[in-house]
Order: C-alpha cells, then structure tokens, then sequence
C-alpha cells in the first residue's frame, strides 16, 4: 500500500501558528530513527503559508510545485492565519496539494490510545478503533458550481458533486485492499437513498467490488446513522470508506471519539506521486508562539510516514512511547499535563531511546 | 411561529413497521388531552406505505394529496419496509410530502431527558439541550443530478446541492426568530470554506439577516467541526441553523447524545401549509408486531404538535410526564425497561391523570 524507496526524500512545510512548533518535535523522532536505524531521510523546508502569501500573495509558486514533484513525500504541519480570510490557505495550500498530486485516499486512523481521552461512558481502547478511507480528491470538493442572479432576491447557487466511476472504484478498492491485510470488514457510509445520482454510483461500485473480496465482510450505513452508530457502537467499524464530504464530517467526530484534535493525524496517498501527512489540526493562531501546542498529532503523522515506507516497525515503537507518555500524563496543558511542547517530544525521544 | 386554529384537523399516517403501534400510543396520549381539555381536534387516518405499495404500487395517490391540503397537520408513525427497495417509500411518501407541502423547517430539539441515558462522560441534562434548524426543501435533496457514461468505466454521476436566496434566508429567518423567543444564540453550521458557491450563499444571507437581531449572539462553525464540539461541549449552542444535508447528518448524531432514537422527534414545518410532525426513528421492521417499540418519541411529537397549536402548557406537561416515567424506568427494553409499547403509553397516561 505504500512505498518501497531508497534515500526517501522529504519536504516539510512547516505552515502557519503552531505548524513550525509540532513539525519540529515530529522531525526530532524522525532524525533520531534516521541516525538510529540509518533510513536516510533527507528532508527540505519549503515556507508556505500566511507569511508568503501576506508578503506577496504566493500561495505555492509554480517552480515549488515543480519541485515538491521530485520528492517521495511531504509533512505538513497547518495552514491558516487570522489575517488572511477563511479558506484561501486551505484552498491554495492544502486542498491544492491534495488535488495536484491526485491523493485520491485520505486516511485516518480513529484509535484511542488510553480510556481516559474517550469522551463516551462506555467505550474505550477496544472499541474505538477504526479507519475511515475517505476519497480525496472529487464529490462535493471538485469546487464546482456558480451562482444566478447573484445577490438579488431570486438568486440560486448550485453546488456539483461530481463523483467518477475511476474515482469512487480506486477508493473502494483502496479500503477493500486496506482491510484484506487483516481480513477485516468493510462498511460504505453514504446517502444513496437521497443522493440518486453521486451516491448510487457508489452503492453500485461497491457491490461490484465486494464481490472481488469473498473473505471479506461488509455492510453499509446511510451516512446520519453512522454518526450515531459511531458514538453508540464504534466497535462496530474496521474500516470505512466514504466519500470527500462526508468522510470530512466523520473524521473530526472519529478525531473527538479518540480524544480530540491533539492526538489525530492523516495521510493523502497517491503511492504513484506524492503522499503528504499532516496532524489534523489547524494552525491555532491563539496559542502559537506559547510552547503550549500539542505535537502528539504531528508525531503521529511522522508515524503513519513512517507505515507508508514500510517500516511499520518503526511507526508501532512511536504509538507504543505515545501510549507510555499518556499513561505516565507527561503531556501539554489542552490534554491535563504541565509540559511544554519540546519536553513532550523529549520524553517521547527518551522513551523510544530506552528501546 | 406555529398555527392558531379552530377545531383543528390531524391527519394520521400510522405507515409501516412499528409506525402504528407508537403511533396508537401518541394518540391516546391526544385523545386524553382532547376531551379533557376540550381541544376539538379531529382526527382522520390514511393507509399509506408498503402495504399499499405492494398491492397496486401507489404511494400517495392525487387524491390523498388533495385531501391532505386540508388539513391542519399530518403525525406520521415510519415508512420502510424490507419488501420495498430502499428509497421508494421515503421518496414517494415523507420526502414527497415534505417537499409538496413545502416544509421548510425541520425542527429537531435535542434535549437529554435524565442524565443516565447520555452517551458522553462529563454531559448531562444541562449541557445537552438545543435545537437544530434543518432546511427541508432544498441543497443536495433537490433530486437533481443525472449520470453521463452510466455503467461505463468512464462514468461521471453528478449531484446537485441547489441552493436559493428566499431558500436560505427563509430558515435562517426562522431560526433567529426561534431564538428571539429567549434571547438566545444561532450558530451558523456550514462548510463555506469548501462549498464556495452554495454556502458561500449561506454566510452572506446569515451575516446580512443577522443585522436584523442585534440582541442574539451569533457563532459560526464548519461542520466538520461542529461534530466535534456536539461531543465535546454541547453546552456551547442554543439554536443551530443548516443545509438539508448537514442537518440530516447532525440531528442523527444529536439524537444519539439525547439518548437514541427512541427518544428523538422532528417538526416539518411550514405554517401556511400543512406541517407534519414524526418520531424520527424507521419502521423498525425487526420489532414491528412484538409490542416492545418505544412510544417515546412518537409521544414527543405529539408534544411538538401542542405546541405548533400553541398549547406549550400541554406539551410541557408531556415531557414532564415522559421525564418522571423515565425516572421510574417504566420503559422499553430498548430503554433497560420491561414495559410494553402500549404499558409505556398508560404509563405516561397515569401521570398525566394524576396532574
Ligand atoms: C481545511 C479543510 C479544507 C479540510 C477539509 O475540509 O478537507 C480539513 O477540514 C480536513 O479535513 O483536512
Ligand atoms: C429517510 C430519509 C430520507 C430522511 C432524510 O434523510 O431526511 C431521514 O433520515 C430523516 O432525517 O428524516
């Protein structure tokens, strides 16, 4: 599922608030595994975000695109800033590096790493522990659409979600694929009983493909029942796959089930360009700058890097010293601890130092 | 925000599964207060849903429709059946009707009733209450989209999420006029970063009709993010205004925080027309027929209905009356009770003798 590579080349983007901040804690475990187990990463900072875009409404330069292209992957901290306005950084940051590099998976892990981050009574580390496969680059983010009359009285606006057949059948394949590695089960989230044209086209293509995957089980869920399905019976999941929109909603809720923003992070596959792995977090501009910032999310990204490239080995020492850390509440302020953000990276370091 | 009316007409649609037996429940509960209030409602039922599907294939004939105009108010029980495709039923009959009798108010409360049935750790009947604003005529259940290339591999399924200036401003109207009632807050829940058209159509109207009512706070969240802080501060909103779509997605999860379908009921509401008022569980055709279906929720729409008719005195008297037997676990089994459907319903009739 991801990538074989030698001398794997990385670029990091840092971004805006408290972006720099996590992306450097997440860069001391790497190098330390990079000295450590001699990987050979090599990694290159670009500086994208509020900054350039403010100094001279750079979003990302065509001759930076041209280049993030020779790299095997990306790590990217946040973007977003109170100065510039709402979705511009998003749409020429983040949504265009997953749409230029076709990321067509976005995945999240949902996992609890201890019972007393779940927010729900009866549920804990057993039962909240699912990955949502969300498709990533059409639906209701192709940013299609226009307005008549706009502004008077009659004005309508109409908003495309365009679904293709190549697009929703590499998703589904990609989640079948995902979960035959544990011979796990999985579950289309959709509304194909309102959405008769995008949705039915997913309904059909993943009976289609089920049909490939005899050993593996499924089921299906309109999308508001799994939302309560999800708080009420999360050990019902394995793996599920779902469409741009919709997988956007069920992640921050799957995000808060595993104890909120502080402890979840993502991938944006394409294993035939690309890929790039962020926390999920946005640049919280009113605590950056404070030392406060979680990175527990951006290590975690390093650690899904770490699984795209194959050492999977790696990736499950960095959950294991996490889930030390959290036990032993050597954590920042937003999870209970006292710690800054560097001495949460350090005690991570020295728990993966003690081996 | 609701009807005046001289001996008003209800017309019932018990439907499928377990619709008429909680419905049967909802009535008696009615009927009580009809005659000992001398209310004058009349009632009259129509046989609508699979049974009738299945014999001649109709779902609304011309004829009901015409004859549903007349009436003041429509309680419907559920519609699905396992011997229908799904989507027929729902599409011929509530969607139908809530699209020919143009409610554009889906009115969904969510309010925890007693703290034991609350999914979340640290919440509770303090924090768990406010009301959901759904649209209900428009955005991605316009029914409009269309495939090009179906079957193909190259096949493209679009979906369209339509969105008009009198559409938006109509319920977002509605919702500051709800909170005016206790000078309360509305929060915006949209994804306008994303939905550059049709929900950029949405923050205008909010930003402009919210000028109108200089004393309700206002708030503003991107959907994604909303599911988190229902989870995790639900205390944080008092009236919630969305899409058709959104609203759909987070009242499911509402329900669930206020303790699960069996205790979540919904509005359809336009006063010039006819509004309909439901439970919002299915037709449960797994339990339909044993007498174990929770009334609750069918009850609770009877109580939105009282207070549609202005009667606020006589709904309230409801929820006190459901939060006592709930006390008392005279419930479900679905609840952890032992009662019967109909037990459940003399229940909640005792009580309110009792005064
Ligand atoms: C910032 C925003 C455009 C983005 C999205 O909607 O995909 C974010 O919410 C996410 O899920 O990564
Ligand atoms: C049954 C279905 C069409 C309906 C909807 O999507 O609106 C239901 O989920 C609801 O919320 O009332």
């Amino acid at each position: 599922k991801g990538r074989l590579i030698n001398l794997p080349s990385i670029a990091v983007i840092p971004g805006d608030g408290i972006g720099p901040e996590v992306v450097n804690e997440g860069l001391k475990i790497f190098n330390y595994f990079n000295n450590e187990y001699n990987l050979n990463f090599k990694f290159e900072e670009f500086n994208l975000g509020a900054k350039r875009y403010l100094k001279n409404g750079e979003l990302i330069p065509e001759s930076i695109l041209k280049k993030l292209e020779t790299f095997d992957a990306i790590y990217l901290g946040a973007v977003g800033d109170p100065q510039v306005p709402a979705g511009i950084l998003e749409h020429g940051i983040l949504l265009k590096l997953r749409f230029h590099f076709d990321q067509y998976v976005n995945l999240r892990p949902i996992k609890l790493l201890n019972n007393r981050f779940s927010p729900l009574k009866n549920k804990g580390v057993e039962e909240i522990n699912f990955t949502v496969v969300r498709e990533n680059t059409e639906g209701l983010y192709a940013g299609i659409g226009g307005f008549l009359k706009k502004g008077t009285a009659d004005e309508v606006a109409i908003q495309e979600m365009v679904s293709t057949r190549k697009g929703v059948e590499r998703i589904i394949r990609y989640a079948f694929e995902y979960a035959n590695k544990t011979n796990g089960k999985v579950t289309l989230c959709d509304k194909s009983n309102v959405l008769t044209y995008s949705h039915n086209l997913w309904l059909r293509v993943f009976e289609e493909v089920k049909t490939e995957y005899p050993n593996i089980k499924t089921d299906h869920y309109y999308v508001d029942a799994i939302t309560m399905k999800m708080v009420r019976n999360p050990e019902l999941f394995d793996v599920i796959v779902t469409c741009n929109m919709f997988g956007d909603i069920i992640t921050d809720l799957g995000a808060e089930l595993q104890g909120g923003m502080g402890l979840a992070a993502s991938a944006n596959i394409n294993p035939d360009t690309v890929s790039m792995f962020e926390p999920i977090h946005g640049s919280a501009p009113d605590i950056a700058g404070k030392g406060i910032a979680n990175p527990i999310a951006a290590i975690l990204a390093v650690s899904m890097m770490l699984e795209y490239f194959h050492r999977d080995d790696l990736s499950e020492k960095i959950e294991n010293a996490i889930k030390i850390i959290i036990e032993e509440n050597k954590l920042t302020p937003d999870m209970g601890g006292k710690l800054t953000t560097q001495e949460v990276g350090d005690e991570i370091l020295k728990v993966l130092k003690r081996g």
